[in-house]
């Protein structure tokens, strides 16, 4: 929302929007936080299109207004962009798993950087943490500072001092503390998909599914994604 | 160029190629500094296709690999992407000029360092520097500093102590310093391309053709551009 001065309002942020879980919920927390949302939804060569639309139809539940932006990184170097890499099952080891992408986190939110800069919002919002994958170096809270402290070095935004905030508001929860907020915040979780496959159904077996199931669990809860 | 651990080898380099002068004589820096180098050409909806050609030019000249990243910021904001607002005038005024496109080096650097990562590259350059446009944010050595730390953080390879380093070698430079460096590698000058505007010559009136005309004048050199 821009003000009549052209100042950044803070009233408006921009998600990043995976079609997951834990962006949905964080699309949620932006809007109770009070933020007019717009969504930034990548298409990124994923294996297969169902986080794209998963992510389309949660901002849509949401009232929020959604960008996608298709981007193609030339080089491989993960399992979720290279269909010869296999998806690796739930690994317990130490370690930095196949599926991570290098840079990804760091393109995303430079685009979203750029986004609110233009849109002259005050917040980023993204949905990372810890607890899932500690081998992701970009979902932690260090990443997370350096980058906004680049953030106020390198806008014109910083630099006039209009601050633009990255929020990371589930940095150290854990899944089953994701999901009970959730539900507080009637997050449609029937619309959300987290498995690294692109079946008719999760497949119940990689990493995202474990993960998504053992949050269920510990919340208590029944994944409605199940029900339906 | 991979070794046989697969350790990150400090002998390639990505350097980002825009095709005006300050990053052709990075390129040529980087090669002089003994790196393997692939060239990061982006296409970003520039006015004109001169810049991309120019660059695919240089990079063959100096005999470097080269990839060409399409992407389309579907905000505005910059006279550099919107044909609506005029480029301006070379301007003594403080300020950031309407050239500045939100977050643009944030994006191009986010890029580089995946690509760093996916080559197992250990260094990134970039042909930034503060003389010409100290209204550019993202010029300045406090944000390369602050980047850094970003991808030492955020990185699979900043994690696993193989740094990626952010080298930008100009950052101090004045323009006909770069020059004078330039002609001592045998950049080829001829191919590079700075005006704003994409006509068959250089307006010589737009802020990137006069910090050119200047650079030159100063260093006393004719610029190779104009005798063609």
């Amino acid at each position: 929302m821009k003000n009549s001065k052209g100042r950044l309002s803070k009233r408006r942020a921009i998600v990043l929007l995976s079609g997951g879980l834990d962006s949905a919920v964080t699309l949620y927390l932006a809007k109770y936080d009070g933020f007019t949302v717009n969504c930034l939804i990548f298409d990124y060569g994923q294996r297969h299109k169902k986080e794209v639309e998963a992510a389309k139809k949660i901002a849509r539940q949401a009232g929020a207004a959604y960008r996608i932006i298709k981007l193609r990184l030339p080089w491989k170097g993960s399992s979720l962009l290279d269909g010869k890499i296999k998806i690796p099952r739930p690994d317990k080891a130490d370690g930095i798993p196949s599926t991570y992408v290098p840079g990804r986190n760091i393109i995303f939110l430079s685009y979203a950087v750029s986004f609110a800069e233009a849109a002259k919002a005050g917040a980023v919002y993204i949905g990372a943490h810890t607890q899932d994958y500690p081998g992701y170096p970009d979902c932690r809270p260090q990443f997370y500072r350096a980058f906004s402290k680049t953030v106020s070095c390198g806008t014109k935004a910083g630099v006039e001092k209009k601050k633009i905030e990255i929020k990371t508001p589930l940095i150290n929860k854990t899944k089953a503390e994701i999901i009970k907020t959730g539900v507080k915040l009637k997050v449609p979780f029937e619309l959300t998909w987290s498995c690294y496959k692109g079946g008719r159904f999760p497949c119940a077996k990689c990493e995202s599914c474990y993960f998504r199931s053992k949050g269920f669990f510990e919340a208590g809860l029944p994944d409605p994604i199940l029900l339906r």
